[in-house]
């Protein structure tokens, strides 16, 4: 990918999340575990806000295949922080989103990182074509470079 | 309750618990809330060994209305503990269990506590009399004092 | 306790805190370790901003020693909760915390408990006398009723 | 990496890991977040029983500033697992381990994935070079294709 998210302006949609006093570790640093909490559930937070997804009732929900993080300046609690989505690529099942953390007022992200989405069958597990009003919300947030 | 449970002789039911890294919070010590996930681990870990419960299957499960700690002494990261596990009090909807977490190959409890089932359906999280299959598994924890 | 902290006006701080798609355990709502993770996090952030402790630097930091929460509602993420906060008991060495949990725009709590907290040199361990500065920021949280 | 760690014969390291109750999410398997506390469990197991750190006293720790997991397999509470652990690559001042997680008596893993430490000096946060009694740990645990 060309483009890491470096910046706010490469990301479509943002949440703010508040932080905790047990996110910090033993080194007073948000556990790097904890930042893909708040990965997914920006990527969520935008999947219910856009119709896409109902927790406990939609037949069709997404399994997380893949992630990845880097890390970039530490941060700790009790930071209040901004989570930030996007999508990179959607397939015919699939799709990844582009993810970071950002500090409130900072430009650069403390953390960024990817989300692979693919979407099964709740009951069963088996991957499906993406519905369309799924589609139809992760264009939304599609971010061309 | 005369009998806080102060040491291994006071407990039903064991299992070990291995702890995390981040687990330990900014003082370096297992953080807090973490000890109720051990409470609540050891409590379904009874029920499912018993036969009282299957997480995704049962039509009565256990909602947690009340739960309380004392904490003796500090523990840390990489602690290997023991969580136990008594039955205090049945009651017509409700028990309350006896918990506590020990360190490996020591007596006192590092920390124990109470915590309170409602058993509801799962649909409709109205409470039920307890079925006798869950009682009679309940029973068999039970410490008399 | 007479008044058990039925209502918002029962508290003295409050804080906004958000959820995370994780706090939903399998039953889709909010693990009950987590309420205690919100309890020390309004706590610690009521010290921090009343000057009453620096988490890597304060020579006099608080233990938690006891905490009990009651469960009156199940909430679930996305939620957006205002955690509560004031001071029921304050002895020589230790405070005795009221803490609550809100959803956004509802009076009566989700969830309302106690912490108590040991006020300890950080390096030894051991216990002290509260220090003024900490005493009477505390004051300012307490609840009479 | 041409060896992405598809059985146990590509690790260096193991050890055994309890699920908690509260790591299954609301779709009811163990959340993608929980298998990076497992993977820095296992790292920091490895680091510690061979020496090469004391979490509240070694001068040079190492940070994460990247991490990455891929998902082959839903699990869930109550699963035994085995965290697995190896040396990938080491360099001057950084070090990428290979993880992975397998059910118990499982030979593939559910999920694998990569850590890469920066050592630096804790007070400070700037990198160093690699102290020779930890490089001479992480050689233990390098598996060569």
């Amino acid at each position: 990918m060309s483009d890491p998210g470096q910046t706010r302006a490469d990301y479509a949609y943002f949440q703010p999340m508040t932080t905790r006093w047990m996110d910090n570790d033993a080194y007073q640093h948000i556990n790097n575990a904890v930042y893909y909490s708040f990965f997914d559930t920006v990527a969520n937070n935008f999947l219910i806000e856009h119709g896409a997804l109902d927790i406990g009732k939609s037949a069709v929900v997404g399994f997380i295949v893949a992630s990845s993080c880097s890390y970039r300046k530490p941060i700790a609690y009790p930071a209040k922080l901004d989570a930030a989505f996007r999508v990179n690529r959607i397939g015919t099942s699939s799709v990844e989103y582009g993810v970071a953390v950002f500090e409130e007022n900072v430009t650069e992200p403390a953390a960024f990182g990817t989300y692979t989405h693919v979407f099964v069958e709740r009951e069963s597990g088996k991957s499906v074509s993406i519905p369309e009003k799924i589609r139809s919300a992760l264009e939304l947030a599609r971010v061309t470079g």
